[in-house]
């Protein structure tokens, strides 16, 4: 699997949001054989969404018709590329659905001080950080743009 | 705080769920002073959602304004009453919103090989069972009626 091609997407789903004032996170889900399953990005602000952080989103969207979700077999040993380490939550959700991988762009704190890669080692899931300094300063950016809405994430590092 | 009365709304939830078809798991989410901040079930077969579990969907359901979601600090120290053992994302979505307690049914095993009561203990989140076998009957029957779509299921313990 090409790694840098695949992370692409994910910095895309991030680009999006954050042209539309959103968080700049971004996931692209792409399972064991290579396919795209889903991508998305976080909809905190566009929705106002407590759970949809882009890992989330990017696994919603791999369903296709709700009446035939895709077997929970899809997702094992697939592969989380996303923009930012995750959070506690996404990483609970890689863990529940057998994610085998999780490629991240950059390692900003949204962690609330739970080790969320050592969480995933643990458990068997390979992690790799590509070492994307875009994906750090974009959240930056966005923090500094928007700090009455950063105080309130749970990932506030503020006093 | 009566657990016992929180906890009937999370049981009257997974029976919503249940007399549609999905899986009978219910959640209620209250704050430390006693508010409920919402409360769902689980939206597996009725959306084909593959993250909305009944812990996401009380979570999901806080939201009154998506222009002017909760802060962070609304969940801190809340209590999340749910009718089964949560899984590792619901495990996960408790410890990013720092949830303070946990109050459960029964102990149905949903977790994908993770100790998440543990989980959720060593990250200082107290758990309380409250010994409520229905919701582990209701759970059995479900599986009994629905063998493909358990069969679909992360924590589908079938060979």
């Amino acid at each position: 699997m090409d790694d840098r091609a695949m992370f692409a997407i994910a910095l895309e789903e991030a680009k999006k949001g954050f042209a539309v004032g959103g968080l700049p996170i971004g996931a692209c889900l792409v399972s064991q054989d290579g396919e795209i399953l889903g991508r998305g990005h976080n909809k905190r602000v566009q929705e106002g969404s407590v759970i949809k952080h882009a890992e989330m989103s990017a696994l919603e969207s791999t369903i296709q018709d709700p009446a035939h979700p895709p077997p929970a077999s899809v997702y094992r040993g697939a592969t989380m590329f996303t923009t930012l380490v995750p959070c506690v939550m996404c990483t609970g959700a890689c863990l529940l659905y057998g994610i085998g991988r999780v490629v991240y762009g950059t390692g900003a704190d949204q962690s609330v001080a739970i080790d969320t890669l050592k969480l995933l080692e643990d458990h068997g899931v390979e992690t790799v950080g590509l070492g994307v300094q875009e994906c750090e300063e974009m959240m930056g950016r966005w923090i500094e743009e928007n700090p009455a809405r950063y105080r309130a994430e749970p990932w506030c590092t503020e006093a």
